[in-house]
């Protein structure tokens, strides 16, 4: 191969992403030079995708890279930030110019549509791991914490199809074409609900992605809070792919504990939630009442039939799964 | 162990660095919530440390720690920029209390001692890799691309000892016991030269910090600024433990290919070399002019006799080095 790693760095990440009025020097000097929006307040955050974890070993370059940035941007989301710019640490085998140029068309088209600049990153050679930073500005920061007894808990768009996305691609379900076709665009390319986060600030007390399973992101804010919820499992509004390919039990069962949705889950004061519905139907995304935010510490689920008891569900913790 | 890794963030990384008055929200929510300086630009770069490619296996945690926030903030240092806020994103095999508990004390002491928080990061399970995120505020940034023919190279502190702190890290070295602990000194506890980076701002016209060998990181700076230069190697300022482990010979070879000795590289006009030198004097930090920008593009050696060959000194590639 014979590129170097500064040859890779300015080969394929050079010009990534929207070109920004506010990035001084990007990609290529000690650090990147940025210029803050006056007065408004910067969300920075990280995450990283490792190879065997986090997506399948041999998984589609451009999944690989579009994902690397939607699990950041979906933080971002859940702060209520606009997304400005990210960095990119990717640690690779080898430098592949098929799989570079795929991964760096899955991350740089998903950043020009976020109107974001990638502004600097690290190419190092090792086992298959991506790290992306992101940051952006926020006015009014949803935060975690703010959560309230008698606010209603709510959650966008579907859940559900990201576990049993990952079931699918890893070809251990059996599913029709179009249903395998969602629920891998689903699993690999996750919408990061940006524009619904930023509509969101303006009403919800409180705010996670969901990244790890509903019942361990609500119990962030739950912990943040102080409070506890009930949640109403039969009201989730669950991916119909997922329910096609694996049952609507199973489905459930994946949008609590498997993780992979990137859906945002809100507080809402009831006050609040005709505003929030009607913010989000104008974003073509559903806005779905899921449970109810209460004193008493602790999650517990309301089953079908009226009884309420503790909720188990484990959540993705990444020391324990491997997909 | 049953550590998960929202237990292993709070745990270690809550408190880490300094307390910030610009920090609103720090580790803990889905991002960081920041209050950039008016006014100021923000320096942002991040590096990723690989385990058996940029730190030996089994290197002692508080080095790697300290290691992984060093080689960033003298990505700073090389901008002129002044620290405030990390990120990490971790990727560790197992949970280990002991290590840790390690790691966390060398990478949030010299957080601490530079006056930098820790506001976020990333916990995963895979293949040691340690990526920080450093951002900083700068009011003359340092870049790469101000050299001009005519204008001095000179150098920060001592070179060549990182790269023969590496053998000493192998064990591939023979040296004396004080020697061999400034050795392993020099290359698991980089100093970034962040207070000289600020100091230089005021007069250099370009700056890169010394990370892949003074030939490959001054080659950065020839080739951002259009211009050529020959270096006097016989005037590199040597670590003397570097020297009496391993010779000049190996030493100005480590220090020209080698990499791992985070200094700075800096170019300056003739009439502020003075000043440079009694600001960093004042610093307790040697500047040693080790070289001259010229209009022919290129890099190359000026030999004892007198004679001036082009320099081929590969530095250090992340894709063909393993430790």
């Amino acid at each position: 191969m014979g590129l170097s790693e500064f040859d890779l760095i300015d080969r394929y990440f050079a010009r990534c992403g929207a070109e920004r009025p506010d990035v001084e020097l990007g990609v290529g000097d000690d650090a990147a030079l940025l210029i803050p929006a006056a007065g408004r307040r910067l969300a920075w955050a990280t995450d990283t995708l490792v190879a065997g974890r986090h997506f399948p070993e041999g998984a589609d370059a451009a999944a690989v890279g579009h994902k690397a940035l939607a699990v950041n941007l979906s933080d971002l989301a859940a702060m209520g930030a606009e997304p400005a710019w990210a960095t990119l640490a990717l640690t690779l085998p080898e430098a592949e110019e098929a799989w570079l140029t795929g991964f760096a068309t899955g991350l740089c088209d998903l950043a020009t549509e976020h109107h974001l600049a990638l502004v600097g990153g690290d190419t190092t050679g090792g086992p298959l791991t991506v790290t992306v930073g992101v940051a952006g500005f926020v006015d009014r920061p949803l935060r975690r914490d703010g959560a309230r007894a008698g606010d209603g808990i709510w959650v966008t768009g579907e859940v559900g199809g990201g576990g049993i996305g990952l079931e699918a691609a890893l070809d251990r379900l059996a599913a029709g074409a179009s249903d395998r076709a969602a629920l891998l665009d689903r699993y690999y390319r996750p919408q990061p609900r940006v524009a619904a986060g930023r509509a969101l600030a303006r009403w919800a007390s409180a705010a996670v992605d969901v990244s790890d399973g509903l019942a361990a992101d609500l119990g962030h804010i739950l912990a943040a809070s102080g409070v506890g919820a009930t949640l109403e499992p039969g009201a989730l509004p669950l991916a119909p792919s997922a329910v096609n390919a694996a049952g609507e039990a199973a489905t459930r069962e994946a949008a609590l504990a498997g993780g992979d949705d990137y859906e945002l889950v809100v507080t809402l004061p009831p006050e609040r939630e005709g505003a929030a519905v009607e913010a989000l139907a104008g974003l073509g995304l559903a806005l779905t009442r899921i449970g109810t935010i209460e004193p008493e510490p602790g999650l517990r689920g309301r089953e079908a039939d009226g009884r309420v008891a503790p909720l188990v569900a484990g959540g993705h913790d990444h020391f324990r799964r491997d997909p």
